[in-house]
């Protein structure tokens, strides 16, 4: 995962031994070098193998073969070329790529292609052409709202090229935090950041470690608006006079640049000067997003300038000020990126446009002769569940697009957006549902397969844990933490069927600033329940498969007893933990749960009809149960609705064969398959 | 933990609100305010409310007032007083300490007493007045034979501070290793350190991170011996001609510095003249140990030295080496410390003892006049239980000091050897066993009920991983690297039943060196296995507890019943995963062990005497159980040693009270408890 752009399996296998060694025997350079030894030691902790350190002296008897032709560009760029070939036989693995990002690639591919059997380690053997189907695959980590330690930024560098992911969006200041240090204007980190900011040399070292692994990284500064952390240390830049403080609160705030001042320009002239030299990459991102110009439309000074330019609106104002900011960047040899509200007529070409609106803008931008990005359909801050960002492509399918625009669509981005994480949380936001992202933007655009997907995203999640991630790990933690025991057993079963509630919901029901602790069940509870895909999956089988009815339905009874019985247990947890208070209701939502699965069991095995009532009632308490506590939702409603409807229709099921069963059971419930 | 010197509780608690606010009336310094602001930090992450930020101005209000009379020392040092006083009622709780680093032991204290019921989060009310038994506790870390990264060495000082450790002892050199750089001698880290050792920025951050928290750091530079790494860039200071390259082996090595060059005390002087500005304690540790002299004996020029000089031998080589080295630090106004060898009369009287020989060593050099602290009997990385090192005391009981004697002995550290240790390991065998050892150095040394103090280990554990300690969460991680999948229930059992080899078995049937991966099945095992502990008790309960007799067997039955089953499924487990195949016999011995448990049930059930071949049968079974496999071995054979014996005399141990049957069967089974 991703899915290579062609794959061929063969008969046979590469054993992988003690004796294991990579060879190069093409360009080689320390990235390169670098990169061998990290796959090495992975591979050694999976085996538990000691491997020879010294570098393969025999490329005939090298396990793998590295032949690469050149270095590729010193910095990552966009144009990188990023194909392999990967040819496995019996004999060795003979990786072939243009460049060093390239083998990087294939390397990732040949670590995710070890299995284990009775006889041992060992690759299938396979044959691989593989290059990506779009040149820019990032994920935006947002540590403006919550700041992310530098260890947290590596780590998932580590886990993004394991995806081939290939751009580090960095969002580096908003309303709640300046992040990076400015030895030019040091109020802003001084007097914006709370403290928390990366040092210039954490930044230095965060693009190495990111160019190490291939990945480029591109700062945001997200302007005229998102930026009182800036007007903290120089409210003269802001369009109200201030003064301003550090933005605690989730949502959409006024503080805006005043882009009628000359001296801004200067200003962001010498910080853009400052930041050119940090960040290598060719890009820039300057945000542009939400800026409503409620301080501009309030401030006169501001409106008779408009008036005097002939700006008719503040759309109007907004372009004029990102043709400044554009001015300084191209004079600094970079290129602009923003979102979609920054497109206007009179930006260079050269500008990106980064869509939170959809495919549709993206087609638009390309028409225009914009190069594009896409982040709408893959906000993972959302929670919804990898299934959901899989099926979202870059290139509407009627778009019509022709060849040179659709050139024009370079990608997209996974954005991890900072409201609701933090350094404990924050993996098992990204991961493992970025993978499934990062197929999307690598991967053929007919891989589609969602059962497939899944699967993979399994096997991937677990190979990601190897890299330090937390995604799986610090789920029990936090719920010793809830708990104040080991004994997490009847926690982790009522948040494995529960996800945090979806959208923008959040804080809504328990107002939360960015300085609440994320330590809630919400925060241990992760999107996309895995417990509640197998539920589905179950009831979906006694739905379509005939000969696995009674097995389906045994399996289906153990779960449901589980669910029935766990509440007493749960009500000593939640007695003990006033942080779980919040949550009380839940057990008995869940116990009710398995009664009313249980009850349609028995019914399904007596062949007899339940009263009519018993449906409505079911449906209802159902209904009751869905509503989110605690902020978190059940994520079992949809399949316990079918249940329930297949145990009252059973009688008139019978009629029809039971590939239909399905579709009828929908159809009577009103809904579509989640 | 560790228990206070004196403590009292009341009737009443102080509740703790989302309004919880801390106040500091006494002195105030960054440093307070930076463990208030931690302290703060932890407490929301528990409870789940956001306290307001701003300092508290009225003292009268805040939850906890803490009055500190003065910072103490700048640097931390032996002397340090880190008394307190806890004084909690319903209205407030007081805290009064003399000096920063006392009032940052009473906050661990504090945030310790906090406990959760129906009626919301509290503290009881209680009077504390506290001080430590010995001003020097330590822990030991040795990056030397495993490099350990900035982060680790930081979560473990947090992890020091919540257990009033003191002293970070940071073992930086060794055959295997040279972790510091020297930016006047480049080459003993570039040469010496496969690129893993601490940059001089990383020391001072360390250094300023431990400060922070009340922590001395103490460096270890291991010499004359344990010298390989430095003599990779510096063969000249051999006693050898060299070349020198990098120990991968684990053990004891030849290669020791030449003691009879005038220039290698030029050097040392050069290179501690730079270390002793980097660490500010006033302890220099220059190991000392296990140098056997080998290089010197063999070497004809240092033993016409020696002839000429009169030293007889070799120790008296090394007092002639260490005496010189004395001198060099005396100069940079530093106290020089040792391991046990370095005892000799010509040291002066600052010089420490530090003993890895035993209490009885400690006292002689007490009765020399020497300062001395412990390591004997809280070596942790030879996996025994955290009762273990709990009863061992710095002071012999039958030592018979006088008092002027008993203040040379400072305290103690546990040590945790590098060997067998990664950056994913290392937590798991410090914590939480160093908790026990922390406590029998704070404590009174009346406090020894290790029941008692296991209930309490266990609730510090949990507390410990709020500081982002791993020695909970990366052990199912290691299972699921183990098994490639999330299912990892059977292995988990089979996994909380076995501890890895005890002492220095490690490596014997499985050879490995430093550069081998630590991601085995005994990596994944923990020492101290608190199911072990837990059937222990119930066997017990059968042994001494008439009336939960049947209660307690049945408990038994559930547990031995999942033991015999789950070989199926871990035997398929093992089948995917060849790293797993060492511990391919486990599976079927814990079967059989859960067998002939169950038989032994059945037996004490029926009431009827097992046939005479059935006990000999089974205790064989043990005995071959019992053997290590996978370098791991079961710690529940003694319990189980004792069921059978219990089954097999019940008609004899009829005769007699259940008070004294556990004592007849530990008297047949030919044992004293574990």
């Amino acid at each position: 995962m991703p899915v290579p752009a062609a794959i061929q399996f063969l008969a046979g296998r590469l054993k992988i031994e003690a004796s294991f060694a990579v060879a190069a025997n093409g360009h080689t350079d320390a990235r390169l070098e670098a990169g061998i030894y990290r796959a090495s030691r992975r591979l050694e902790g999976r085996t538990g193998f000691e491997f020879p350190r010294a570098p393969a002296t025999d490329s005939q008897t090298a396990a793998l073969l590295i032949q690469c032709n050149g270095p590729g560009s010193q910095v990552p760029s966009v144009k990188e070329d990023e194909s392999y070939s990967l040819d496995v036989s019996e004999k060795q693995a003979v990786l072939k790529a243009a460049t060093v990002v390239g083998a990087l690639r294939g390397i990732e591919t040949f670590l995710q292609l070890v299995e284990g059997d009775r006889q041992g380690y060992f690759i299938p053997s396979v044959k691989i052409q593989d290059k990506p189907r779009f040149p820019w695959r990032g994920l935006l980590i947002d540590a403006g709202r919550h700041f992310e330690p530098v260890e947290v930024i590596k780590r998932n560098l580590d886990g993004m090229a394991a995806v081939k992911l290939n751009v580090l969006h960095w969002h580096l200041t908003e309303d709640q935090g300046f992040r990076i240090e400015s030895k030019r204007y040091p109020r802003l980190h001084q007097m914006g950041s709370d403290g928390l900011y990366y040092t210039q040399d954490q930044a230095r070292e965060i693009v190495d470690y990111a160019r190490d692994r291939g990945i480029r990284v591109m700062p945001e500064f997200d302007m005229p608006g998102h930026a009182t952390s800036w007007l903290v240390g120089h409210p003269e830049l802001g369009s109200a006079p201030g003064p301003y403080k550090i933005e605690r609160k989730n949502g959409i705030f006024d503080p805006a640049f005043d882009p009628t001042r000359e001296e801004l320009y200067k200003f962001l002239e010498g910080f853009f000067t400052e930041i050119a030299q940090l960040f290598p990459d060719q890009y820039i991102h300057i945000g542009g997003d939400e800026n409503e110009g409620h301080q501009w439309t309030t401030n006169t000074k501001i409106q008779a300038f408009m008036k005097a330019k002939g700006l008719k609106d503040n759309h109007a104002l907004q372009a004029y000020f990102n043709q400044h900011v554009s001015k300084i960047l191209q004079k600094l040899g970079k290129k602009m990126i923003g979102w979609d509200e920054i497109l206007h007529p009179d930006l260079p070409k050269d500008t990106v446009i980064h869509s939170w609106r959809g495919p549709a803008s993206l087609a638009e931008a390309a028409h225009k002769g914009y190069d594009g990005i896409l982040s709408s359909g893959y906000y993972i801050d959302l929670m919804y569940p990898a299934s959901q960002h899989y099926q979202v492509d870059p290139v509407a399918s009627d778009g019509g697009l022709s060849e040179i625009e659709l050139a024009h669509i370079l990608g997209g981005e996974a954005t991890m957006w900072g409201e609701w994480v933090s350094p404990e949380t924050i993996d098992s936001r990204i991961w493992p549902r970025t993978a499934a992202i990062a197929e999307r933007l690598w991967s053929p655009r007919n891989v589609t397969a969602i059962d497939d997907m899944y699967r993979r995203l399994e096997w991937v999640s677990l190979q990601l844990e190897e890299l330090g991630l937390t995604h799986q790990k610090n789920v029990d933690m936090m719920l010793r933490r809830l708990t104040r025991t080991k004994e997490i057993g009847p926690l982790r079963i009522l948040a494995s069927v529960v996800e945090p509630v979806k959208v923008y919901a959040r804080g809504r029901a328990h107002p939360a600033t960015m300085l609440s602790p994320l330590t809630r069940l919400i925060d241990a509870a992760t999107p996309d329940s895995r417990a509640a895909r197998e539920f589905t999956a179950l009831v979906d089988g006694l739905l379509t498969d005939a000969p696995r009815f009674r097995q389906n339905r045994d399996n289906i009874k153990t779960v449901l007893t589980q669910w029935r019985d766990v509440h007493p247990a749960l009500d000593v947890l939640i007695d003990q933990s006033p942080v779980l208070r919040e949550a009380e209701q839940l057990p008995h939502d869940l116990s009710d749960i398995g009664v009313a699965g249980l009850e349609a069991l028995s019914y399904l095995a007596a062949d007899t009809p339940p009263p009519a009532e018993w449906r409505a009632a079911r449906l209802a308490m159902l209904e009751q149960a869905s509503k989110p506590k605690a902020e978190v939702e059940f994520v079992i409603i949809n399949p316990m609705r079918k249940l329930i409807i297949l145990a009252a229709e059973l009688p008139a099921l019978k009629s029809i064969p039971v590939s239909q069963w399905r579709q009828r059971v929908l159809t009577v419930a009103g809904e579509k398959d989640r």
